[in-house]
């Protein structure tokens, strides 16, 4: 049977034509099917501009209402026919098999837990991210914003779900776990970190211990655990640093007639470069813990991030993520539930 | 009078090179007095490769051990003989008026706390970093390191301390205050920066509310004050990415024949770039809430940044930034220590 995937068509900035665009090139390579969520007449005529659209596994489902990337937490609950709660309802129902939006992160966050609950086992459910490595592969960090105040024990099931879906997604046996931290040493680090030090060093998984914010890019380490406070201003530190590198580069560039023709003559490096930090390629963000696969995409996602969402939607329905995490936290269980902790 | 500053000469990882030609530049640009502290022997036969050294007044003050990058807590104590403490006994017992160090940072700030002390109404100092932005202006962050498991009422003063020095060194009449977090509405963030952010605005400083990661990078603000895991972390991504970007780049630059010409001729642009990204310029991380004036250096310093942070210090000392803050601190006593606080 052909795997389904529900698309919210009204998240990203430049919505509906990232999705639209997106959504065409999925249906196109990745043989499955797409359930199009947004306002229906407007997606049909939009996707009347495509004509190779017709001939694709592309149904659109009416959802009347959108989260705008600013809107407070109560929109999730007044909102009743938004994109996102449809969309999210798809899976719970089982006709979809996952869900991917690139809308506001808090919003799909909420709806998820409300619409597809929580597996068995897992205290907080946590937003992932994907990074490029200067050594070529991805590293992904666990939480980055949906919890701040994280007791060890939720970094610890951080840790797990974190591992199974690198391992999953990347196709990787045994990756690697850091703890993010200020020091390599078991006793450097903060109160929080040293306490989730203690529970992760007990599971079952390739525990390398303490790594820093450097080890982020370098490749030295694939799945970091961090409370989803530190996680998030990690993420956009990132972000802003590539911007500025960008903005810096582009003005020294301009300064002399030679370098603009060095430019020139350079820029399909640069086109490639940007290609290896992009990390539309690597698919999004997912949130781990639900009943149901969910990827939330950048708000800037272009038509290739969708894509690549929609690739990473269908992997993880495929290799059934969650049944796995759902078992390897009850077998963690006593090490994952260890101790009752409050900050002293 | 000359203002005399005493520099470690074997902090950096290539000491005492970098350091010996950072104080003849600093000697003969910056008219002040040299107390160079480290083996005598050894730092006489080097000075004497430099024929320009002996009209410049620079004077070898002996310490006979050294506490390295990676050596724990305890050197701090067993050294009597350290550059760190022989420098800073310096600046305590009033023959030099700043110290600068290329060396172990948490050494550095031990080993300060411990010979010069803490300035009244300072609960604990704090380490600022500087960073450049594409705006083009530094910003700088406190604490990065020094203070993990801060309190609400130690960010509020590492606020204050780090508004007193941009406004110091970088002659900004009314410096913007942010407070790292992740969401810029005040009920955004972890219990801590909530905190936090009731007491700094309540300070006579012009804060802008909190700030993100990704406004680091863009000038958006001047000061940012943080808990010193975050800020440590955030620290050493900026080191990792900037590592990163350059690899990758160069990666991509090799990739054509067209694209090799292409670096050749905008290599100008590169190195002005790596200029204005280059923290040496802004001459190292001050150590603030002292009783006495110490700058840190990263390890990899060259001459040029060894030679700006003797101008910081010369600066910090100069422009008194140590009874400016015990004043203020004074001042606003009603609102940092505002109340007590405990996680919850």
């Amino acid at each position: 049977m052909q795997t389904v995937i529900a698309v919210d068509a009204m998240g990203s900035d430049r919505a509906p034509k990232p999705e639209i665009e997106g959504v065409i090139l999925a249906a196109r390579h990745y043989g499955l099917k797409i359930l199009l969520v947004g306002p229906e007449q407007q997606l049909r005529s939009e996707l009347a501009h495509h004509p190779s659209a017709h001939e694709l596994p592309i149904e659109v489902v009416n959802a009347t209402e959108v989260i705008g990337m600013h809107e407070k937490a109560q929109a999730v609950r007044t909102k009743r026919d938004s994109t996102l709660r449809v969309g999210l309802k798809l899976v719970k129902n089982g006709e979809a098999a996952g869900f991917v939006t690139a809308g506001n992160t808090g919003a799909a966050m909420a709806t998820a837990k409300m619409v597809l609950g929580v597996l068995p086992g897992v205290d907080r459910p946590a937003l992932a991210a994907v990074f490029p490595t200067s050594a070529g592969k991805a590293s992904i960090m666990v939480d980055v914003g949906a919890n701040v105040d994280s007791k060890p024990q939720n970094i610890s099931q951080f840790a797990i779900m974190g591992e199974i879906y690198y391992r999953t997604i990347f196709g990787v046996k045994r990756p690697s776990v850091g703890l993010l931290s200020i020091g390599e040493e078991e006793s450097k680090g903060n109160e929080l970190t040293r306490h989730a030090y203690a529970l992760i060093k007990e599971l079952p998984v390739n525990f390398i211990g303490n790594v820093e914010g450097r080890d982020l890019y370098n490749g030295r380490v694939d799945v970091i655990a961090c409370d989803g406070f530190v996680g998030n201003v990690a993420l956009k530190i990132s972000e802003g640093i590539a911007e500025a590198f960008s903005y810096l580069l582009k003005e020294s560039l301009k300064s002399t007639i030679a370098s603009q023709v060095g430019y020139l003559l350079s820029r399909k490096a640069f086109v490639d470069f940007k290609k290896r930090v992009d990390y539309s390629e690597y698919g999004g963000a997912p949130l781990l813990g639900l009943r149901g696969v969910a990827i939330v995409g950048h708000g800037s996602s272009n038509a290739n991030a969708i894509k690549n969402a929609v690739r990473v939607a269908k992997q993880s329905a495929e290799s059934g993520i969650n049944s796995r995490i759902e078992q390897e936290l009850a077998f963690s269980k006593t090490a994952v539930g260890a101790g009752t902790w409050e900050p002293s």
